[in-house]
């Protein structure tokens, strides 16, 4: 395939320790690596954003493509868009399914999530995430949670996937449980642990995983030739 | 149009006073005017859930929508599965640019304004939004939120909607930055203010608040006849 044709992934030149091998790129690396589609990334500043960037993504968020002429941004929309076509990863008569547990997991399950994992994170490292909430703060994002993931245990019981085989719901799904389950948020949850090990025990998962840190490697690399 | 054609759309039987105006039936509704499509509505419980629900919708949260046979849930999903083929609300040349901007609504910026809105429902009304966090936390909040926010403020400052003409991407994004508007949350934030204010202008919007409000009242009184 000619370098041209090839898609471009941006993600941060480097991020320090905390987010590494949860940077959001690594969803779109797990995507190419489920569709054998070889990428190549291009960087883009942690802080303080580029205009380049902005340009692409109005958040100066990560990840980011350029593809076939066009800028793409937003997980989700990058997912349904890149794997139009593609009768696996998003087959057809899905779709409408596959839509629908992609916005549970970016909406109802990860804005769940997020909440408890940043009051968790504030009183491991306040210094980094902001003052802590009370106990009874952080109980309560906790029982918000909760619901969540109890909802998706339920529809988890009975299938491995969650639109028949594995789809692109099931990596966005599946990466925003396993960055909560990384802080200790599944527990009590044995069947969304399941789903979250059968997922990243997938090649395309490990491959997606050792290419995100292998970017952070090389990126302390360069720094310490520089210094 | 015969009955059986029209869509139903799942809402509450009752909910109280304060999230009156802003449960999400809104956007569906608004949806169904902007496309001059009648719909009737059904009614599940607020608390506790129905199991025909939570079968419908997995969290037990609405819109939920039946239509053509098929049971649809989470609002982002509904707006894309509903409005395909419809030329002004989701042209297919920019599906992929309306489906960025939705994910950007559901997640990149209202993951940022709920948070905020909830302690500040906290600070008002703890009895029912739990233990308020120390000021110190919600400013933190706050200052996520805005991060977001003046990202959206410089897009909406050279364009009147995200993708050309009206589409449902601006129902959600207008609808998720109306929340927290209301809330006080766009002050300071000039272009949002007029964005919202363009989008509530809309006849399919007042048509779609004023339809909930009276499914409200209508379901005060029929409690006040059971009574």
């Amino acid at each position: 395939m000619p370098d041209a044709d090839m898609p471009i992934l941006f993600t941060y030149e480097w991020v320090p320790d905390f987010p590494r091998g949860y940077v959001r790129d690594l969803r779109i690396r797990w995507l190419f690596h489920e569709m054998d589609q070889p990428y190549r990334v291009e960087t883009v500043p942690f802080a303080p954003k580029s205009a380049e960037h902005l340009a692409m993504q109005p958040f100066g968020q990560v990840p980011a493509v350029r593809w076939r002429g066009r800028n793409w941004f937003e997980t989700g929309a990058i997912l349904l868009g890149l794997a139009t076509g593609h009768d696996r990863l998003l087959p057809e008569a899905r779709r409408a399914e596959i839509t629908e547990w992609l916005f549970a997991a970016a909406n109802s399950v990860e804005m769940s999530t997020q909440p408890w994992i940043f009051a968790a994170a504030s009183l491991a490292a306040p210094q980094i995430f902001g003052p802590a909430p009370a106990p009874e703060v952080i109980e309560r994002l906790a029982q918000r949670m909760k619901t969540r993931l109890g909802a998706m245990e339920t529809v988890l019981t009975t299938r491995d996937w969650l639109a028949g085989d594995f789809t692109i719901a099931d990596i966005l799904m599946a990466d925003v449980l396993r960055i909560a389950g990384d802080k200790g948020g599944l527990e009590g949850y044995p069947v969304l642990q399941s789903y979250v090990a059968r997922a990243t025990a997938r090649p395309a998962f490990r491959k997606a995983h050792a290419d995100q840190m292998a970017h952070w490697a090389a990126a302390d690399a360069a720094r310490a030739a520089v210094a």
